[in-house]
């Protein structure tokens, strides 16, 4: 029996993909050998990140304008790579924080010596909020945002705007492909596949080519996006297994009617929960209603043993990841595209029942 | 049917292992999910990494004196990383240069502007041997070697001696695990996993506690070596799948009677192809006999028409990866652990057959 999997990552996976990498897992499509195996200068896997690639575009409604890398390190490494690619040591990158990972962003270009500005932040109420204003500094290499924050359950509902000159970054690790969005309004895009699009192991970064020239002089090679740029992410040997996963998550988002019905079930899914916030006193949602987002839901029962109880009970219940982060305690359901309704809808009901036994 | 699969990497895995995964990657163990969507913050992933862990220290008969890391990045990431954490302004990294990977070892430590010397090089005879002696610089921060150039097909018959003060790495990529060595001789060894240990996007960094408080202050945080030491590889989301399945390949070699085993096996397997070598002038090997590694084995046939026929052949007769890498052309078969003593046998039977036919 499968469980109702809410963890924030790695993440639940469609069973349907699950279910057509296992049977291919020992043969390849009758290749004679398992893609964790399989030469990454093959024909075979050179079609595998080619169509991967490909679908990326198809879903993101991208031409030839991006390249679509699929490289190592996670977004952690981007935080270093972006500030050393595109902040030149006469400009200022800005960033908008929102908490933990845009902070970690901003800091880690901080920690390389560049000239950092943070043009707005939502640290006054505990980053339970989005900005909606912020304010550029002098001379800015970019603009940088973290269009979700997995940890505080906040989400861009809009895509900002920059003036022409200032190029827009952002870090969509955790609501990457969870709706339709204008990712033209994007020059440099990046995340983590292990939310939404894939296992761990891998980072997903789309650059547009119009940025290629801003890249700085003499970076160290792995850390110069044209060394992956040049030799289609394939520089040194990519993780090949896993981008071939994300490939199959790709194709699932493809048949199942793209973003726009990834957005209609993924709203349909997290507001099963947030109903239940607007009509409770049991359960509090951390965040203000108009930036919730619709990956991961953060919430509060009325005190910290009842937290527990519900963790242990929903465990019991067959109900996982439902531990808030570390960092801020509490509950929280991450319920990305692969997550089905039936799941929401389970956790919705047992959330109900838990709170008619326990007021 | 499976093809006898000779690629250098990614490259063949040992069967069971491969069955076993795919026993359990719609419900790991009965925990109702997959590993691919398993948090790494989670009771059961933590024994995952855990066992990998204690079973690569009681395979290379490393005790408590050493960190065993699993990162992001492939070991071109390393090169860089080793010279940032271990090298300091004031010393010298020494590498001694036995081609292409070796060569962009220190041609990175360069780059970023570390001094460097050649300790000794075989590029006199384009790489076809190891050598012998070597001569430090003044103030050496460490001497680097590659113990096994998967390009080239030599490898380091013993482990150097440095002097007490100055540390030794190495890049053990492509015969990890291969044969017992005195791995305490090492201060850092480190390598890409989809060689010898798993599927591609994972690197292992093994490191000496010693040598810890020699990292360089002011670090990027995920190049700092202590970060990754001092969350056990969970400073962000490893790459937590590709890491399960190197576990249980570790539990393969030590199932099968662990390095004294493997050596055994793969001496028997390398031999088939090295006496086809010694009794025939139609392949001809390209290292000195002295040197030959027993993981990559290239060679050459009379016209590189002969070449080409010879691979076609091959792969029609199911034999895929024998093609040499494209910086040297040539054929090369790769033998690592997981290659089976029948796939070496089947193919110096082809090998046989095909000269044979063609002299």
């Amino acid at each position: 029996m499968r469980v109702y999997n809410f963890s924030a990552g790695p993440a639940v996976l469609p069973e349907e993909v699950i279910l057509d990498v296992q049977k291919n897992l020992f043969d390849y499509q009758g290749n004679g050998l398992s893609v964790m195996e399989m030469s990454h200068r093959s024909a075979t896997y050179q079609k595998i990140i080619d169509d991967a690639t490909a679908a990326m575009k198809r879903i993101m409604g991208l031409g030839d304008a991006y390249e679509v890398l699929f490289l190592h390190g996670g977004a952690s490494t981007q935080f270093l790579n972006i500030a050393m690619n595109f902040c030149p040591a006469d400009k200022v990158a800005n960033y908008i924080d929102t908490g933990t990972w845009s902070t970690k962003a901003w800091k880690e270009a901080k920690k390389i010596g560049k000239k950092v500005h943070i043009a707005a932040t939502s640290a006054d109420k505990d980053f339970t909020y989005i900005p909606k204003t912020w304010e550029l500094s002098e001379n800015p290499a970019y603009l940088h945002i973290t269009s979700n924050n997995t940890i505080r359950g906040t989400e861009w509902k809009i895509d900002p705007e920059t003036p022409a000159d200032v190029p827009l970054i952002a870090d969509l690790s955790s609501n990457f492909l969870s709706k339709p969005q204008d990712f033209t309004k994007y020059d440099v895009m990046y995340g983590g596949a292990q939310k939404n699009i894939g296992p761990a192991g891998c980072a997903f970064v789309i650059i547009k080519k119009t940025m290629i020239d801003k890249i700085q002089p003499g970076l160290p090679t792995m850390i110069d996006y044209r060394t992956h740029i040049e030799k289609g992410s394939m520089f040194n040997t990519p993780p090949a297994f896993t981008i071939y996963v994300i490939g199959e998550v790709l194709k699932f988002i493809e048949a199942n009617g793209g973003l726009v019905e990834m957005e209609k079930r993924n709203i349909e899914k997290a507001n099963y929960l947030y109903n239940i916030f607007d009509n409770s006193d049991f359960y509090n949602g951390t965040v203000v209603p108009e930036d919730r987002s619709l990956m991961n839901i953060p919430f509060l029962l009325p005190t910290p043993e009842l937290e527990k109880k519900f963790i242990a009970e929903a465990t019991a219940n067959n109900m996982i990841g439902l531990k808030g982060h570390r960092s801020v305690g509490g509950c929280r359901a991450s319920v990305y595209n692969s997550q089905k309704i039936e799941s929401a809808k389970a956790l919705a009901e047992f959330m109900l029942e838990f709170e008619k036994n326990n007021k």
